[in-house]
C-alpha cells in the first residue's frame, strides 16, 4: 500500500512547498476537461528547482506514490486531472527563463506561460512561433508534454519543431539532459523527440531549450464569409495546394455567432462559415499571396472578403478565432474534440460531424486549424439533461470514429490524456499499443508517472 | 548457436531473393565508411515487399540470426557495415513510389533514391526539401534511419520534419503503421519521431509517408571568398542572426583547391574560405536578402563577392560544395567527421580543429553546413603510412572531444553507426545510454537488428 503520510516529504523540502490544505487541493483536482470523476491529490507540491522535483520523485518512488504533473491545467483531454492518493506536482513556480541571442535559443523552466516565452524572444528581436489559442494561460512545459499546436503551425510547425533540448526527471528521480543548443544532432536515439508529446508519461520536463527564429514580416490578414462550410473547406484545399499561408483558420455559424455575442465586432452572423487567413511573406510577396487568397475565396463563393495589412486589425480577427472556445462554452457544457484528417478529407469530416449532430440531436460547433486538417468540433450540452448528456457523449465517440474512418487522428494537438484513451487502440491498433506499453515500462517500470493517461 | 543454413529461408522467398554467392556478398561488406574490419554476411536478401521483409525477420528471429539493414550503403559512420553471420537485408529493390497531390504527400518504399523522391514531387509541382549531398546515391529509407540533413535544412529542416508516417517491421516480424497522411497527430507516444534517426536499431522501415510542400521561388546565390576561416564564420553568425537563408555552406582552402582540381570552375584558389549562400525569398524580397548577405560578406572582409539570380549558375556553386567530399577523397583516405556546435561556437570549433591538425601533423579539410553549426572536418591520411594513420585516428577522436567540450555533438547528421559509438557516452552520459539500452531492449529484446550500431 502506498503511504498517505507526506510529512517526511514535506520535511525534506522548503517549508510550505508541500500543501495538504483541502481548500487549495480542491483547485487542483480538475483541468479544463472538467472531468466530474477527478480524484483528490494526496498533496500538492510546488517545486522551484530540478533538485526539488527529484526529491519529490525519489520519495514517491520509494513509497509507491504516483505523481500527476500539472502545468497550468488547461488540458482539454484530462491529462492534468488529479488521481486519488497521487501527488499533484505543479510546475507553476518554476519560472526561470533566459534568452541567448548568440545561439538564438531560449532556456526556460517549465512553468513559464507560452506568451511569456514569446515576449522574452520578442524583446530580443526573435520569435517563438508555436501559438496555441490558450497561449496566455498555458505553460511551455505543458506545451512540450502535449506537443501543442496552434494557429501558425500551418506554416511554422508545432512545438516539437522548436525543442532542441530538454532536462527531464525520470521516474526513478534521475535528471537527464537530452539534446542541447546545437541546431542539428543525430547522436543516439532521438530521445528529445520521444519526450515531446509524451504527455508526462515518461518523465517530468524541468527545463526546455527552444529554437527561436528571426522575427518575420508583419502579417496581412484576409477574412472571408462563406454560405456553406463545404465551400469554405474547398477554398482551404485550393489555398494549401498552392501557397503556405501563415494562418488558415475556420469558424462555423454557431461559433461566429457565439463570438459575436461575446465580442461585438460585426462578424457576419448569417455566414455559414468564416475563414481567417494570413500571409507573412516578405515585402511585396505578401500582396501577391493576399490577392491569391482573395481570389480563391471568391472562386469558392465567398460573399464578403475583407483584407488588411494592418497588424492590429488582423489581430482582432485572430483574437476572434481564439475566443471561439470560451464563447461557445457560454452556450453550455462542452465536449471538446480535436480530430484531424489528411487535408483532402476536411470537407468530408465536416459533413460527417454535421450528420452526427443531426442524428444525435446535439449542437456541434466546428472550429478548425483548417490549413492542417485539424478540427475542433465542440459538442454543446446541458449537463442537467441526462439524455442530452448521454447523446453528447455518444456523439463524442462517433466523431472520433469518423476521423479514424477517414484515415485521420482522434487528436491533432490536445493529446489523448484520460478522456480519449478508449479510442486510441482503434486508431493505432494493438501492436502500437503494445510498443507504447513496452516503452513506458522500460522508462517507468512501476507506472508512477501520470497514471491513467494514454494507457 | 545461430544457424548458418539459409536454405529454409531461401525456400520461403522467391527464387534468387536470397544470395550467397561470395563475389556478390563481397560488394555488400562495406559502406562508405570503408571499415577495414567489416564482416561477411551469412547471406544477402533483397526483398520486394513488406511481407518478404517480415518473412526474413521472422526466420532470423526464430533462428537467432541477426540482421543488418542496408539502403545504398553511403553511410559515413559504418551503419551499414556487414556483420559476420548476420543477414544483410538490402532495400534496393523496394522502389514503389506514389505522389498524392490532394494531401501533398509522397508514399515511398525505402529503396528509392532521395533524388527520385524529389523528382516525383517536382513532376507534381511539389517539393521534398531534404537534400543530403549524397542525394543522387542514397535511399529515402537510409535518410529516415539516419535523419539525414543537407544543404537546405538551415531553412527547411531535416528528414524528421517531413516524415508524417512510417511502416516498420519490428524485430519479431510484426509490421506496424505509425502516423499517416494527417499533418498533425498527437495520438499516443510520438513513435514516428522515435524511429526517424534510430539507425535501424528498432525496426526496418518498409514504407515512408512524406510531407511535401509547394515549390518555392527559384533561389538566388551569393558566393564570397574570405581571407580566413574566422572571418567567414563570423559572417555566418551575422547572417543567421538576421535572416533565414535557404542555404549557407562553407568550404576551406584545402577543399576549394581539391574541388577546383576536379571541376575547373575558376574558384579562388588563394581564398582561406568560401561561403555559398542562397535566398529563395519570394519576389523582390530575394534581392533584399541577397543585398544583406553581400553586405555581411563585405563587412567581414570578403575579397570577392559574386551573386546571381540565375538558378543554373547558382547550382554550379552548390554542386561544387557537394563535390567537396569526393574531391578531398582524391588526396588520400578520409576519416569523415560530422561534428556540430551551437552556432555561436562555430569559429571556436574551426580554430580547435586547426590546432588539432597542427598538433597531430595531419591534413584536416573543413567543409560545413555552416548555417546550422554542423561541420565536416575531413581528416586526410595515407593508410600505407602506419604512423600517419595512427595520428589521423587520434585526431578523429580529438575533434569529437572538442565538439563535446564546446557543448556540441559528435554527429549532426551522419549518425553514430559503428564508427563513433565509443564517443557517444562522453556526449550524452551514462543515464542516457541506459535509457537508450532500455528502449532497445523493449523493442528488440534479443538484439537482432543492426548489432554493433550505437550500443
Ligand atoms: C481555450 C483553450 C484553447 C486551447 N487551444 C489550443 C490550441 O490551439 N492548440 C493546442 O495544442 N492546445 C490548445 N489548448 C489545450 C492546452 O492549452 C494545451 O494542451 C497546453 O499545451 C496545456 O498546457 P498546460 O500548461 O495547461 O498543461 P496542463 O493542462 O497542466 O497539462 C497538460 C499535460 O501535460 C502534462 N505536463 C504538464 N507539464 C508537464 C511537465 N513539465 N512535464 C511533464 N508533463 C507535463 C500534464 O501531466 C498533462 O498530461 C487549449 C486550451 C484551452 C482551454
Ligand atoms: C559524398 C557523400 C555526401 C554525404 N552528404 C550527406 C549530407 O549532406 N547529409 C547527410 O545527412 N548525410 C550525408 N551523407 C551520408 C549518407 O548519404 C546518409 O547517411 C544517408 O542517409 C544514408 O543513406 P543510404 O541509403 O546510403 O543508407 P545506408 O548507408 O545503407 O544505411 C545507413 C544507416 O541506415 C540504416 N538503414 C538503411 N535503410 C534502412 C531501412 N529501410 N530501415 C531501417 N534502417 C535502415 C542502416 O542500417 C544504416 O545504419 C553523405 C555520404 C556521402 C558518401
Amino acid at each position: 500500500m502506498p503511504t498517505t503520510d507526506v510529512a517526511p516529504l514535506a520535511a525534506s523540502l522548503p517549508e510550505g512547498m508541500v500543501v495538504t490544505d483541502p481548500d487549495i487541493l480542491e483547485g487542483y483536482r480538475q483541468d479544463r476537461a472538467q472531468d466530474p470523476d477527478a480524484g483528490t491529490p494526496l498533496a500538492l507540491v510546488r517545486p522551484l528547482t530540478t533538485e526539488q522535483v527529484q526529491t519529490t520523485v525519489r520519495w514517491c518512488a520509494a513509497n509507491g506514490v504516483r505523481i500527476v504533473t500539472r502545468g497550468a491545467g488547461t488540458s482539454l483531454s484530462g491529462g492534468a486531472t488529479a488521481v486519488d492518493g497521487a501527488i499533484m506536482l505543479s510546475t507553476e513556480k518554476m519560472r526561470e527563463i533566459s534568452i541567448d541571442t548568440s545561439t538564438r535559443t531560449a532556456v526556460s523552466q517549465p512553468g513559464r506561460f507560452n506568451f511569456e516565452v514569446k515576449e522574452a524572444a520578442k524583446a530580443n528581436g526573435l520569435w517563438y512561433p508555436p501559438d496555441p489559442s490558450s497561449f496566455e494561460i498555458c505553460t511551455i512545459g505543458g506545451n512540450v508534454a502535449t506537443n501543442a499546436g496552434g494557429l501558425c503551425c500551418v506554416k511554422y510547425g508545432v512545438t516539437t519543431d522548436y525543442v532542441l533540448g530538454l532536462e527531464v526527471v525520470l521516474a526513478d528521480g534521475r535528471a537527464v539532459r537530452l539534446g542541447g543548443k546545437q541546431l542539428k544532432d543525430s547522436a543516439g536515439l532521438p530521445l528529445t523527440k520521444l519526450f515531446v508529446g509524451s504527455e508526462g508519461l515518461l518523465g517530468i520536463v524541468t527545463e526546455v531549450t527552444l529554437r527561436l527564429i528571426p522575427a518575420q514580416s508583419a502579417a496581412s490578414t484576409v477574412v472571408g464569409s462563406f454560405a456553406s462550410v463545404r465551400e469554405a473547406s474547398e477554398a482551404v484545399l485550393e489555398i494549401t495546394g498552392k501557397i503556405r499561408p501563415a494562418m488558415l483558420e475556420f469558424m462555423d455559424k454557431v461559433s461566429i455567432n457565439a463570438v459575436e455575442d461575446m465580442l461585438h465586432m460585426d462578424l457576419d452572423r448569417n455566414a455559414g462559415a468564416l475563414l481567417v487567413a494570413q500571409s507573412d511573406a516578405p515585402g511585396p510577396a505578401a500582396a501577391a499571396e493576399v490577392a491569391f487568397i482573395e481570389e480563391a475565396f471568391a472562386r469558392h463563393g465567398a460573399s464578403e472578403v475583407f483584407s488588411t495589412a494592418d497588424p492590429a486589425e488582423g489581430e482582432a480577427f485572430t483574437a476572434a478565432r481564439r475566443a471561439a472556445i470560451p464563447a461557445v462554452e457560454r452556450l453550455g457544457s462542452l465536449l471538446l474534440e480535436d480530430v484531424g484528417v489528411p487535408i483532402v478529407a476536411l470537407p468530408d469530416l465536416i459533413d460527417k460531424v454535421a450528420a452526427i449532430a443531426a442524428d444525435e440531436q446535439v449542437m456541434i460547433s466546428v472550429i478548425a486549424h483548417a490549413g492542417d486538417g485539424n478540427t475542433h468540433p465542440l459538442i454543446v450540452f446541458n449537463p442537467a439533461d441526462a439524455d442530452e448528456t448521454r447523446r453528447a457523449h455518444s456523439a463524442f465517440g462517433r466523431v472520433m470514429d469518423a476521423a479514424i474512418e477517414l484515415g485521420g487522428t482522434i487528436t491533432g494537438e490536445h493529446g489523448v490524456g484520460r478522456l480519449k484513451k478508449a479510442w486510441l487502440p482503434d486508431q493505432v491498433g494493438p501492436d502500437v499499443m503494445q510498443m507504447t506499453a513496452a516503452i513506458k515500462k522500460a522508462l517507468d517500470p512501476d507506472g508512477l508517472l501520470n497514471p491513467g493517461v494514454l494507457l
